[in-house]
């Protein structure tokens, strides 16, 4: 089965993000006073082979675990679907 | 209004991603034979102000044209809610 999923990893709350604390300053030296809190996460779109979207899941969850987040200041969401 | 804002950042179809290749060849060199291609994008989260979702989503727009995202390579994608 041919499927499509987006990994969302995030710093866990709590852990200091510098990268968002500099776009947030920028945006308000830019003029967008009305910008609070930014954070910065990644945005990863795979495509991979499944028997089935539970098994994907499995899959997906090992593969953050093992390489795409770092667990202990990161988090991650993972979304499944049929191939656009 | 106290908003929460979602934006996804990801390049253009047909714009190389050195980084997603990196990352799908990591991903088959640890035993994950399943996945093909992986492309890899920014996820910012942000707090705001507005008068209304649809201002929100404006202003948002005039943020991502001039910091968040380099329109010539990349797309971005917003979603604006409640603040949680």
């Amino acid at each position: 089965m041919k499927l499509s999923a987006k990994v969302y990893v995030t710093l866990k709350r709590g852990v200091l993000d510098p990268q968002g604390q500099a776009v947030s300053r920028s945006l308000r030296g830019l003029g967008f006073d009305e910008v609070g809190d930014a954070r910065i996460g990644k945005f990863i779109e795979l495509e991979l082979d499944a028997p089935d979207e539970a098994a994907a899941r499995k899959r997906l969850g090992e593969m953050c675990e093992r390489l795409l987040s770092n667990t202990v200041i990161e988090d991650y969401r993972i979304e499944v679907g049929a191939r656009a």
